[in-house]
């Protein structure tokens, strides 16, 4: 069964909507919602009071209309009652705000308060659901990624910073505190990152957003242990949601997950909303090890700056069908039922604002019909031979204070290398450098691409030379294998981990301006960044034209054992870096899962099925490998095969 | 008499400047002062004890000199010595941060020793001026607004919401509490919008400017009755000051002062300018009922964005007049004399800095000479066919977060229908949809437009609902009829109020990018938003061409009883606009106050005199209606006349 | 000896880094280090317990490899221990947070426990180190500039203010407290300037400026006079900080130093940083009254908006001269050695992260050998014909909100004026109008520029009158003569300070919009700023030729005594301005260093010493003025001389 369905939430509404919303599910073929998800206020409306029927109600209806539930803990966002009896509960900022209720997310997770509560509601649920057997799994909490000062998180921080440095003086080394005079003499004296004068010390920045993911991950495993424990067999989940500002480190978390669950809002309008989401669905397979679900994206909009965008008709069924071929177990979404009220009234719905008389319902239920019938399909896995590495904290040291450049965008960067892979329609997996398997997974490809991995353990940095030496192909961009996994610079030339095996030193680093370029002499130009690269032994491939580093290596590539490492100094457009990366998939020997695709013809294949989408205004005439016949209609398909514009088509080959 | 004056502040100044002042004032014509704003340090240096001989001095000083006065309570800014008595008086920020002296509006309204501090002082005032000959009018306070979020406000709006909501259930449905776990248990848990961690609840926060209106508007009230009591004969008021960070509701002010008193300061330069005063006096009039006062305007300066802008020569005079022109009992002005320090010490005044030998107070004497012969004239209404909406609930519901589109702006919306309806020559009126006689006053008029009606109870609906049936003729954009006065969704299909008259139904919002645009059949652009409408009755008079909308409908109009509901569901630029409320006027019958008229010449009516403004650069020619006579000199003028560049005419017909 | 050298951390490194410095440096040439900044956690790792030997190991080295040692206290920054016993003492922002530990500066120089601390570590290190025989100079703290609010700062500015003041009726006289209802009462009600409701009183905010750089001056003269009680003979400075924010009045604290060292970094990359490096010097050299020690600049990079941008090969050379040649006693560099961590770990240094074998290092060597011939040579001063006037209160008054225009820059003015003087090849000197010895000075100049010199005391206006009436030229712009020193205007028409001297009266601003520009009629437009003009004596050499302003004067000179002043209304583009004040310099008989120049090419000269540099891409022929050798290799130098793009030269003439 694929998992349809989305966040419902009846509470909001009068009871009688109840028995119209499954009767809507059933015709849209929804198989699963998401319920209680922020319902904590009414299901405790006062300090101890729980108010259950309402849920055993909803359950139950549920469960005789077929639907499954996944259940979710309340405890993202305390009620009122909460913030009154517990003010010191509540988050504070950096500046000393403290923050209040009003909005949701309101809570400090190293408040004993908080926990205590949190705990509470999670196991008097557990008591009274774990074998509820419309049940399909937990989801705890929501979206965990909420940042605080205060001081209960400020003790808790100095007991995991104990942990992870022993002594002081190792933190005072880790942290280079001997600069501006900020060498600690007791523990007592760190604080959490909190309100300075000028630029703040980026190892302690660092170390508070690992602490943090590892202190908001034990308030997940606390709740997970509880409802485990009610009831081994009904796996638990939570929703990891993406974006800078969370300090969750979602390559670890996943471990303790059972099935690793992901919200995905693209911020792009237009075929940007296709490469995004075909980029973390990639992703979150990474996670997921292969196997995840897509546990919220939004139904008909995309969230991009200063406006809601309405999706085209056709395009909430190829996002849907995009995340299932890239390994999710199913679609699901925010929301069910658009709000009358509250803060996110106008987020979409598969029932909007208009009801079930409205465009977005009507492909809906088509989708539901869809699924249904491809539910019956055996997905296999996705074969990749190309990978793209992926680092949180990377990422966190790459959005500090005092860098050398503000174009620095490590998400970005991990994006257009994505990019460039999914254009000339490689399948791409993901890489997490810092988990225990990461050696192992490697030798798994043809193909690596590293870009901006700027933190580097000496591992990470052995793991990727033992890959190019036995035979892999590894591009290593600018920024990548600069510094220790403390934030501390590797010295003697950049990239300090990699030098050996690229065969070059940079000695100098020169940033581009906001609006400037550089030439290189293939006629490309050098975008955001420049430097002044020495070969070491590798080759070079290209050179900058410009400015005072021309003549001087661009683009290099380094023999090393049995395979070969590409250094890429400047940053390149998207149509640069994607006639490199090809120069590598052909030296590497890597194909595309289709050749000779038109363009915005995207093929993604999990075993034998081939999913084909067309994101562009013209109809695709795609040339399928073998007899295959449709997925869903079982019918045969033409080995030559059109897809209409907005289209898609799923086949089974062979 | 017509009030020619302004702002005066001998405190600021040497003893022997208000011998020079009241000469120079005589010089100029001036009729009116406004004494004492931002005095009270002055008026009580310390807590109890009064410094009234300064006052006396000037008020008698005036009155000698035959000018009147408008007194105003200083309780705007208490002096430092309060701050110090009271720091739990001053306001308060969301964020926490409690503001200090050293600026102005330093207060918190529903502080008690605020409000009995500021009893005090205007009761003195009243005890000691009530009776003065100079006296023409009570100015309490100035341009109240000064938001606050501290326990006391808490408090007073937990009142204000038990006694508009009465049980707590009411306010949670209303609210729509149960999004994201907001539920309250206990009226103490409410407080003032604060710090949150994510998006405010919208109900919360619109109720918040509500409760501010209501909470200001008793401060107002306290002084009034204290002052009204000391002397009935005299008027009372405040000035009313525009802006969207002001949580005043003016329309519903209105009934509570004696003569609608109005700040008002264009920020545009150039023609611009003119619109907005256009604008502003239209506003103005409709909530003073047809009458009211410029109490505030700057004599030779608009305050655009990043600068101050000159006034160009004649311009004091041609805004002044066509305030006058629109119902203004006066012109006056921030300020007399220009001060020499101080924050505003750059602030434009009758008497700048140069002194009397300057441009501006040449200006300010032939402006006086020509105030006092025409206020020898009798003044009669405007009579307008056309009135627009102006609603500030939906104003600041429209403010929020989480909107679909950062585009959105209320404000921006009613001027920019003003605008159309001034460039065609169409005398406008204010209509106010919150208050009692909204639907009689609708009746008077043949057209009526409604921008952006955002909030729209069940009354209102009807009103406009029976203002069509009885053969009116209404234009409704997107964006309006969207919601219940609570804030929330009218459910079925946007806009759900105004369905069933405009014969439409919105099932799908799709708004534009900041730069985008859509085409339209008619050859003209949709900007900002479009959406996917569905007929219902209604006849399509435009048609979106481009997008996934392609022959949607984008312009309708319904005939539903005698009269005609438009629908627009695009944003227009403003040649389309006005074109299409052309032609809603040539089928209402409306007329321009003057046809024919040359670009940016301007005609104005009331009664039998008409004022003719001309702000282009070339002479304007202008043929009258009929025989008349300039309002000034008493001359008979021709029927053919012509207004030079930045010139004015006011003549009386017949 | 020229200082050569920079700052030096060892504390950051292991200790055998110490030998290898001391080699390098060695290599280098450089002969100065300046140690200690920063390191107070490391001196004093515990409340009183204080660690010397480290620090002893470091001064011994050094002076074994013959290198002198600016010593610092480590004052600028409380060690983590300090913030948590004294809480108290960190420093408060405008809206009351407060700071703490984690980046650098945070104290309050108002704090009592902080002084004791301080004053505590400077005695001890004064105690072990005032005879070290490595020592040439105390360096105290660094880059005062640190801004407080808290109560200690309010008490402090209270008695600041008494003693300026007097009573408290001349304050409320001089801050104009009659306005906004202000006056004070009582000096306890007297604050900081803290989060307020709207604009804050402008001298207010100028005496807290005020205030706060006396304050600083305080702790710095409290430290000095410790350091100098203990050795008489080694000089105490403190290096200067530049920037808009910092409220220090280095032209009042250079009396208090034995040395002024200044810390200059340009913020434009390319051929602005030269133009920027002029400035800087020529102003350093102006408060050391012609002497004075770059004390810091980056020896690699350029920190332009947005990037760090590395500068060119021969730039460090070149710019380290241009320093020399304006006065500078040495060129000394943040820093030695690039650090592995901490917040300004991409800063550039000596010996950057790639270690000597570097282009950086290479350049260093370099130089530092043509130091050290250079160094032999006699350093004769600066002759200067042209001065530029300076003044931070004038600087800090317009920064203030509520003014005429954004566009109004006080140091973009005088900078501009200066880039015009340098473009033509002027030698100019910089005069500071609040000095006592201001209007000797004056005496020796033929020509005198005040761009925007908007605060003017009566002396200062006479000693400007006298300057004229001596003989001399005098340009003066819009913006100047406007107030007294306690920023109240000077009325009866703009500037009225200077009016009777320029002969001109200005009736009104019409500042223009950041995208427009007023025409003039010699071809040129008017810039940023506009006003109604009327001459009185003076006569209009160019008058504005578009807007109302059309025909009226834009620039006059005026015949007064036996000089002229000339009166610049609007803003000028780089050229106009230039051609003007060639036009100026003509009349006045100024010469410039060296005529016929190519562009780009600059000469200095100090005494018989001529620099040559050539900043352009282009071969640059320079006839000398004479017979001349090579300063550095005592060749002879041929009377037309050839300085490569990017090269520079020094000759001994004569």
């Amino acid at each position: 069964m694929i998992f349809f369905g989305g966040d419902y939430n009846p509470e909001q509404w009068p009871e009688e909507v109840l028995d119209e919303d499954v009767t809507l599910m059933r015709q849209a073929g929804v198989t699963i919602a998401t319920v209680g998800v922020f319902s904590w206020s009414n299901l405790e409306p006062e300090p101890g009071r729980f108010e259950f029927g309402w849920l055993d109600r909803v359950l139950d209806r549920l469960h005789e209309g077929g639907i499954k539930v996944a259940l979710a803990t309340p405890t993202a966002s305390p009620p009122p009652w909460f913030t009154l009896a517990h003010p010191e509960a509540m988050p504070v900022t950096a500046d000393g705000v403290r923050l209040t209720h009003g909005s949701r997310d309101t809570y400090c997770v190293s408040a004993p308060a908080y926990r205590a509560a949190a705990r509470t509601v999670a196991a008097k649920m557990a008591e009274r659901y774990a074998h509820h057997p419309a049940l399909a799994m937990w989801h705890v909490h929501n979206e965990y990624g909420t940042d605080c000062r205060c001081d209960f998180t400020a003790a808790a921080f100095r007991s995991w910073l104990q942990k992870k440095h022993g002594e002081l003086d190792a933190l005072n080394e880790a942290w280079t505190t001997a600069f501006w005079s900020q060498r600690y003499s007791d523990w007592a004296q760190i604080l959490p990152p909190r309100a300075t004068q000028y630029l703040p010390n980026p190892a302690h920045v660092l170390d508070f957003r690992r602490f943090l993911s590892d202190e908001l991950l034990g308030g997940y495993i606390e709740q997970r242990d509880l409802l485990r424990e009610a009831n081994p067999e009904v796996p638990v989940t939570t929703n990891f949601v993406q974006g800078g500002w969370v300090s969750v480190d979602h390559a670890r978390w996943a471990a303790e997950v059972d099935l690793v669950a992901v919200d995905h809002y693209p911020a792009t309008a237009g075929y940007g909303a296709e490469v995004e989401t075909a980029f973390g669905g990639d992703l979150a397979r990474g996670w997921g090890g292969g196997s995840w679900l897509l546990m919220e994206t939004a139904p008909n909009l995309v969230y991009t700056p200063g406006r809601m965008h309405a999706k085209e008709p056709g395009q909430l069924t190829r996002n849907s069908l995009s995340y299932l071929a890239r390994g999710s177990r199913g679609a699901m979404y925010f929301q069910w039922r658009q709000p009358r009220g509250g803060a996110e009234m106008f987020h979409s719905a598969l029932v909007p604002h208009a009801g079930p008389d409205s465009p977005v319902f009507r492909e809906t239920i088509g989708l539901g019909r869809y699924l249904k019938a491809l539910g019956k399909q055996t997905f296999g896995p996705i074969a990749a031979q190309v990978a793209v590495t992926w680092d949180a904290p990377s990422w966190w040291a790459l959005q500090g204070a005092g860098l050398p450049s503000k174009q620095i965008d490590y998400a970005a960067a991990v994006q257009q290398a994505h990019r460039a892979l999914y254009e000339s329609g490689l399948a791409t997996d993901f890489l997490f450098p810092g988990l225990d398997d990461f050696a192992e997974r490697l030798r798994s490809y043809k193909m690596v691409i590293v870009p901006h991995l700027y933190l580097v353990s000496d591992e990470t940095a052995g793991a990727l030379r033992d890959f190019v030496a036995g035979g892999g192909h590894l591009v290593v961009d600018h920024l990548s294998g600069i510094a220790d996994p403390a934030g501390r610079i590797r010295l003697g030339g950049y990239p300090g981990a990699f030098r050996d095996f690229l065969g070059v030193r940079v000695v100098e680093w020169r940033p581009l301006a906001p609006t400037g370029s550089i030439a290189l002499d293939n006629g490309d130009r050098g975008l955001r960044w420049s430097e002044r690269v020495e070969t070491a032994g590798a080759e070079t491939l290209v050179r900058y034209a410009g400015d005072v580093l021309a003549g001087a290596p661009a683009i290099t590539h380094n023999r090393f054992g049995d395979g070969t490492a590409w250094y890429v100094s400047p940053g390149l457009d998207d149509g640069a870096l994607r006639r490199l990366l090809d120069q590598v998939a052909a030296e590497a020997g890597v194909m595309p899962v289709l050749p000779g695709l038109p363009p915005k013809v995207e093929a993604v294949r999990r075993g034998d099925l081939l999913f084909l989408f067309n994101h562009g205004a013209t109809p695709g005439q795609i040339h399928l490998p073998g007899p295959a016949h449709d997925a869903v209609t079982g019918r045969e398909v033409p080995t030559s095969v059109t897809v209409q514009p907005g289209g898609s088509l799923t086949v089974r080959l062979g």
